[in-house]
């Protein structure tokens, strides 16, 4: 059960700026902005002629943790998302190698989808989304 | 002439023990360890089914730009690579647009690519290197 890059997270101050300037120097399409209130936060994702989507992240309130992430780093890169076939599957794999969990469970993400993050802890600092893709 | 994404490079402070904890936890093949004398740093990628390369950087010495990013940020997500087919056009129209270079012109990168690295302030926080890949 290989893993896949979906998409790199970039927190950002304002979304609509952000795209614009975005925009400015590098080619792609853009979807179009989402809400997500269950995870604090606005998202647009740029897609690229080849490579995983960028997502821009901008938080919806001050007790967010892009917010939060925004207040401590700056604004910046802050997580990369694989996909995997079987979440629940590949989950209980690595808490058996002693993985941590940001979240004790898969969570509701962006479409709907059912995602986790690995602690940044585990890997170098880097937070890890794992999102359910179905092949 | 549309840019992909070709790596991310994630700063480490250990190249070998990193790549064993990545390899505990992820399915990948990985490259061979490669030092770059003239970046100041030793790399490594692994390459996933689908999407980029990760590249894990250690810093060779203590004056390099790895060693000082971990001193001020810890270990983490260091930069974006995209690919583009004409370096030197790229950087000439993104210059007419205002957009600050580390490097004044391309310098010698991983397997003696020609690469330039966008200053971070361009685009909300993020350091974007660009890398020449003819079609």
């Amino acid at each position: 059960m290989a893993e896949k890059i979906h998409h790199i997270g970039i927190a950002v101050n304002d979304i609509q700026k952000s795209l614009n300037r975005w925009g400015q120097y590098l080619t792609f399409k853009k979807g179009d902005i989402e809400e997500i209130k269950t995870r604090g936060v606005k998202a647009v994702t740029l897609e690229f002629d080849e490579g995983p989507l960028i997502e821009l992240l901008e938080a919806l309130g001050s007790e967010t943790p892009i917010r939060k992430f925004i207040d401590k780093h700056g604004e910046g890169i802050h997580h990369i998302c694989f996909k995997t076939d079987d979440l629940d599957l590949k989950v209980r794999e690595l808490k058996k190698k002693g993985v941590r969990f940001v979240q004790e469970n898969p969570v509701s993400g962006a479409g709907g989808s059912r995602i986790i993050f690995m602690h940044p802890d585990n890997l170098n600092g880097v937070l890890i989304e794992l999102k359910e893709e179905k092949e």
